[in-house]
């Protein structure tokens, strides 16, 4: 079947957002931990997250001003930290559940019975329980004047993950780590290695 | 393990980009298809793909000045058009080959044996092969200061899918369709629904 511009614009609203969130493939799906210049913890999952450069490391992630997420943003705006924390299966419940409009005081690690992890030096905080998790640092925020959205980008300051998974290669071992994969907010897969391929030439 | 930032700044280029590049998650995968104004059409792997708003149906994609996507860039300036083309494993290794460094008048339909498809009115070639396939209008390209890069946003214009794979709540089947994820540039995964929750509230 073939869907036109025409018809998208008249599909009913939630449809349509269901549609739109899947197109675009199985992204990464990270809990996104900052704290409030008042000390309130708070976490988000995210999925709008993407590799920008790998030297120096940034990484980009888009927010939307009219969501739980604006927590986040405003966090981040004031205190420049933030972490990003993979998700698997063993704690998706609870990390589904930070999607959740809870109010400004209260803390989604208390409200899901997540743990809060810190580093020496670090303001933002991680999940102890995720097996993946980087803490960045604000690089710029960018606007994205088509809707009203933001593209943050921050640089990697500390990464912390399991020995096993870090190849000599440097490849990160994401299957074998249980590392989730996500669609449309409502939708989680599980992802299989099916194949590295060579670094392709002209034949 | 915590690799802190002055290890990372230290690490070796080609492990520093592998780990970087797999950091952020398994990422979409769908070949970019555009056609210059000489008439020449194009395929490159794009990773960095990512919803921006669903009302319009807004995706961005990353583009680096540097590497092949250097055509896909420019035809989308002259055009204003290109296509998305989810990626399965039937076509793996031809979508992974047009990676490759192609000279400027090369096709990587014609080096790859893919097949070009084109819809009435539609200036930018699809890939026949691909099972969920869309195309776009160019709405802004930003530019991303921290490093260079650039976020090209377009809205969407026209979806080619099978029947079955759209769901009547909008929901579309990616894993039953078999569209892969990737890190790295080089590992491809396949996906598995594990689950579909339920909007959260607060308890």
């Amino acid at each position: 079947m073939i869907i036109s511009k025409g018809e998208l614009d008249q599909m009913e609203i939630r449809k349509k957002v269901q549609l739109a969130t899947s197109l675009p493939g199985a992204k990464p799906i990270c809990l996104v931990g900052t704290k409030s210049q008042a000390g309130v913890e708070n976490l988000a999952p995210f999925s709008s997250i993407t590799h920008l450069g790998s030297n120096p490391l940034l990484i980009g992630m888009v927010t939307r001003p009219d969501t739980v997420e604006r927590h986040t943003l405003q966090n981040i705006l004031d205190s420049k930290a933030w972490t990003l924390n993979h998700i698997t299966e063993e704690f998706l419940q609870a990390a589904h559940q930070c999607s959740a409009k809870y109010p400004g005081g209260v803390s989604e690690f208390e409200a899901t019975g997540l743990t809060a992890h810190y580093e020496a030096g670090g303001f933002a905080p991680f999940v102890a329980e995720s097996p993946v998790k980087f803490s960045l640092e604000l690089e710029e925020v960018i606007d994205i004047k088509s809707n009203g959205t933001k593209l943050i980008v921050g640089s990697v300051q500390q990464i912390i993950l399991p020995d096993v998974a870090l190849e000599a290669s440097g490849h990160l071992d994401l299957s074998g780590l249980g590392c989730l994969a996500s669609t449309a907010l409502d939708t989680y897969f599980s992802i299989q290695e099916i194949g590295r391929l060579p670094y392709a030439r002209p034949e």
